[in-house]
């Protein structure tokens, strides 16, 4: 199987890396590092071990790059457009296309652009970022979920499914709706809180004021998913989720980083668009509605 | 009839200052000004003309004061306990306590500590602080709003207005529970506001999600008034606020300066008490609870 991965940061970076180092076939689209890659190779420092891959098939151009059995989909979703120009040169009539990707809402967009591509979500668990020019450097964690939404073959999902395995990551296959809103329990507090009262997970549950927000706020993930109908996003997977996070080392999310780096931060797709479509089903999603318009004050502020 | 101001800041000074300089027998407790004053006298400067009083009734001690035929009190109320202390040596028969302080709550609180004492809410529309020792500056507007609470005798409130409206100050007589959640109203959206997103009132309304946000919060006021059966505590009311807070110059709350200047910051009445009383009656107040929430966490980022 030919692989591309589109968004070579954290997230891009470690899984097409670790698939590269076993010797499958992956192609990398790089932005402003590819001189550098050329070069230098890509760099995976890992607390399960680093590596340096010196010869990546890299590309400055998606034009440039083949044909491709599974794309993998890194990019911040701020960039989410970008998908309509990037993605029609690898697609073939099988491609499936995962999104690993924070949010609710991508792959309807996604669909929307590509009607009838494969479509799959990557839920990845992982503590990494980029360090710098073709350079990952992966903190912990680095389990995947996958979710196939609009695949009509399931061998095709457990095709990468068994690839990620070979190569050394723990891989599971989830039910879609499950996955992404499971998700977003933890996401949709954390990410917007450590922006707003700039601090870390650690703080945010060490105060009993935010400890309760927290829950709220997952509690509110709840509602949402028992409105629209998605099982096993309940009360038992809040407690877990909290617990899980106390033992967590302080960690500072996406959103958090995206914010104090002077980036976009994926307002849209980790709020705006869960909390629509909840409100659609007739949940409101009043306190991390609120933190989406705290968000949106920040962002405008920041760019002044 | 002879006045006490306990608390003399921005509010205090400004009241009291413009009833002694009438010629009202006006006796002021001060705390660190105390010897300043008994120096340099008392001076306001005013939007309606600057003044200075030389010689003022200035005392250090509760206890060195004559009893009073009323009682302004505009202190903070994180203070609010050291009433207990201050207020018996200042009392007598028909002593009226009027509480010149924000929030919801405060009455309720004051008459369990003082059961027989009349009562009066002070409802104060300024922008007005202390510049310095002895020293208030008073911005813009200055009208205030007196509620009965408990005061057995109508006359003696309107004997009140009287010397207010005797000394320039524009004073009105509204219904108690009306007058403490109209000022919620604008309050409560506000001060924490502010706080928690570093700004002031014009960005606020600048912005389309937080000019949202805050009519949700006003609308949240306006629920829980509801809910308890105060009148006249609506939409067009919301809306008049909106566009007073539009036309006015961009403006921190008092809890914004408390915040920027590290001193303890009125959550419990502003927020807590209303937040309570309303969910007791039946309201919950999501919005307004997650920035009380929010307020918590920062305030104990602050002390440490």
């Amino acid at each position: 199987m030919r692989y591309a991965v589109i968004g070579v940061g954290g997230v891009g970076g470690y899984y097409g890396g670790k698939l590269a180092r076993i010797g499958k076939d992956v192609h990398f689209l790089f932005h402003s590092d590819y001189e550098y890659v050329l070069e230098h190779g890509l760099r995976v420092d890992s607390c399960d071990g680093d590596f340096l891959l010196p010869h990546v098939n890299a590309y400055e151009r998606a034009a440039d790059m083949p044909q491709c059995d599974v794309v993998l989909v890194a990019l911040k979703t701020v960039n989410e457009q970008l998908l309509k120009e990037l993605l029609p040169p690898l697609l073939k009539d099988d491609t499936l296309v995962v999104l690993i990707q924070n949010g609710v809402g991508v792959e309807q967009d996604v669909q929307q652009w590509f009607p009838d591509v494969a479509l799959a979500a990557g839920l990845a668990f992982i503590c990494s970022a980029k360090a710098g020019p073709g350079h990952v450097n992966h903190q912990c964690y680095g389990s995947i979920n996958i979710g196939n939404f609009s695949c009509p073959d399931p061998r095709r999902v457990d095709a990468v499914l068994d690839d990620l395995h070979a190569a050394g990551i723990e891989a599971a296959n989830v039910e879609y709706h499950e996955a992404r809103w499971k998700k977003a329990v933890w996401n949709m507090p954390f990410n917007g809180l450590t922006v707003t009262l700039d601090t870390q997970t650690d703080q945010l549950l060490a105060n009993p004021a935010t400890e309760r927000l927290v829950r709220d706020m997952m509690m509110e993930v709840v509602g949402a998913a028992r409105a629209l109908g998605v099982p096993h996003v309940d009360e038992p997977f809040v407690e877990k989720m909290m617990a899980m996070t106390r033992v967590m080392t302080p960690y500072s999310p996406s959103m958090k980083l995206d914010f104090d780096f002077h980036r976009p931060m994926e307002i849209e797709y980790i709020y705006s668009r869960p909390i629509a479509i909840a409100r659609q089903a007739g949940f409101h999603m009043a306190k991390l509605e609120m933190l989406e318009q705290q968000l949106r004050f920040l962002m405008k502020k920041e760019l002044k």
